[in-house]
């Protein structure tokens, strides 16, 4: 099966000087379905011989190159400039280009920022940013492809469906690559691929790749499907992962909740202490979510508890505030006050300080509050902080979906 | 100044396919101290000519190269034979490594896949792997050196502090680079880089590096500090911000306003509709946050806004959800149930649907109320959901941090 070649060419000093670069993920997932293999990535600082020299090797061995940064309107955006030297290309001023900013930005005459954005590579077609100033820049040369995209996530992600993915589409016309991805929750990275490895026997021409997150682990099945092994194999999956199958694709165990509570009709509401909020915040993510989402009290303080949910002070002197029957109060009171069909409640030790023997860091209790009562969960989880709180709101989104029938 | 240069060449068909690249940040971090600037990246997958090219490139540029990834016993381990065969040196059977080996795991007679830890580039020395099978190898040739490390981060990180960092420092004897990082918000890239041009010009031989948040710009000035020029740019730099500077380093706009907070003796609390739990969530990822934050109210219907914060019926009836005398309320309300000193609110039409001509998406009213009133502040941002929810918790989180004396 014919594969094409990608590169990516990422640029920004701070990329090399402490940032986290996000996006070589995002770029397999753009470009999987239109047949391309990422075979490198570079990241490469603020300066235009070194952009200029990533590309040029890039161009050199791979048959779509797509760089990314450097296109913004200061000093230390080059971008533009290196690949107009690599390719020997000059850049030209767009009128069209200047038509659009000056129409979005509702500016009858442009500033010099503006107008150095208007600069395209000779024979370049620009892509329309909705978010920014910064176009994108499409290049053939040959059977190659050079794309060049703006930095911000908010401002390249739409380019893809508003042309970009259409136009390499159309200039590579390679088969596509079907992807499909399942979302599990509840289930260790090693015991989902133990689970999933007779699927991955009887399809060996296909590629499994096994993503572990906190308390979740994705799989992505990819592969020419146009004899339907991919969809086959999916199907054997989903077999083999039962209940522990949240979703597909896009989905998230607070989208796979919403899903279903979407679907019965009812709402829910959320108490958070250890979580902080992120359950919260992962339910709210999705647009639409106040359709069957009325809110959470994250109560940190045990006045807040007392206060807000009703949890019996008695209850947090006897057993603390993490603990099952906290849990279980907390639950019961956010049903209550938020007037929702459910509730889920998450108390525990985040870390990294304020675990001891009895109760050590990571320990979180759950309530789920329902028509038919509360239940209590317990949960013992390793790692920062951080994660900590990713697996804890994580399970109890995934308990939430479980429950509602 | 001089300052030595480092790449990083990263290994692993899943860094192209799917899994964060978490180390360059923390390379960044170990290397600074020792004097080097990372200047390049590059990812190749598990294919012995990508990864020999990576690293020709890579020893041709730099001082100092850092391979990292592919020393396990597998077949898709093959950095030391793409190291061996871009350097035109053998591999050579190192008895030291294997009674290390049978001393470490307690064998008498090393199985197979242990022997080939063993085989080290000719003339290079092991580190030890006091969590892996896998050795580290430093090799010098000229005036450059070549480091091959094993992936999982912890069986690396630790060769670090035991004998890797001292061999570079000795080898290369670079002057240390000092780094500053401060931290504003409120202010837009462009103002934020015009506003501090003239520190700029004035420190030429240093490194100045903008880096955009939503909502926020950080502003990394490094170099060496030998003769105090760092320390003289990030003062400058500091005054020239003025109050928009928040912090520096680590610090976020929540940890600022905890830092004052604590230092007040005070406490806040919080009310939110559009973020949905996400100022909560970036004030509790500090760890001690519950010193100072009491908790906060998702209120994302309009039942919770009334039943959890008093807000008033005819409130949201004539002026909607959205509107400063709502914000107004919640944050009353939030500073009333939680019994805190502070309450901040937020309520706003996140998007991508809901927006109308009179209110549209982007807009978001905050209230801020304290011991002598609520403020409140009406602002619109644009961008995607996320982006307009990141823009508004960063924003009243930091008119929280100015409000406290």
């Amino acid at each position: 099966m014919k594969v094409g070649k990608a590169e990516i060419v990422c640029t920004g000093s701070e990329l090399l000087s402490g940032k986290l670069n996000l996006y070589v993920p995002l770029f397999h997932e753009r470009l999987s379905p239109l047949g391309f293999k990422i075979t490198r990535e570079q990241s490469s600082g603020d300066s235009l011989p070194d952009i200029a020299d990533c590309l040029s090797g890039a161009l050199r061995r791979a048959d779509l190159v797509i760089a990314c940064g450097g296109l913004g309107p200061t000093f230390d955006d080059l971008t533009r400039q290196a690949a107009a030297r690599t390719l020997g290309r000059r850049l030209v001023y767009s009128r069209a280009c200047e038509k659009i900013l000056s129409i979005n930005y509702g500016l009858k005459k442009l500033p010099p920022n503006f107008k150095d954005q208007c600069l395209l590579l000779e024979g370049a077609k620009s892509l329309e940013n909705t978010n920014g100033t910064a176009f994108g820049q499409v290049l053939t040369r040959g059977r190659k492809m050079l794309v060049l995209l703006p930095g911000p996530r908010k401002e390249w992600e739409p380019m893809f469906p508003n042309f970009l993915s259409e136009e390499i589409k159309v200039f590579f016309n390679f088969p596509p690559v079907t992807q499909i991805r399942l979302h599990s929750a509840g289930l260790w990275e090693t015991q989902a691929e133990k689970l999933l490895r007779p699927a991955m026997r009887r399809f060996k021409g296909l590629d499994f790749t096994v993503l572990a997150g906190p308390g979740t682990v994705d799989f992505l099945i990819s592969g020419d499907d146009s004899r339907g092994s991919v969809t086959k194999a999916a199907a054997a999956c989903r077999r083999l992962l039962g209940r522990s199958l949240y979703g597909e694709d896009a989905a998230t165990p607070a989208s796979a909740a919403g899903e279903k509570l979407k679907a019965a009709g009812k709402t829910a509401a959320g108490a958070e202490s250890c979580t902080g909020g992120l359950a919260a915040q992962l339910i709210t993510d999705i647009p639409g979510s106040s359709a069957w989402f009325n809110g959470s009290a994250v109560v940190y303080s045990n006045r807040a508890k007392i206060k807000v949910l009703g949890v019996k002070p008695a209850t947090l002197e006897r057993h603390g505030a993490v603990s099952a029957p906290c849990a279980r109060e907390m639950a019961a009171g956010a049903r209550r006050v938020f007037g929702s069909d459910y509730a889920f409640s998450v108390t525990g030790i985040a870390g990294p300080d304020g675990g001891t023997p009895a109760k050590p860091v990571g320990l979180v209790y759950f309530g789920l509050a329902g028509p038919r009562g509360v239940g209590v969960f317990k949960r013992q989880f390793r790692g920062t902080r951080g994660f900590v709180r990713a697996c804890a709101a994580n399970f109890i989104l995934d308990e939430l979906r479980k429950i509602i029938k």
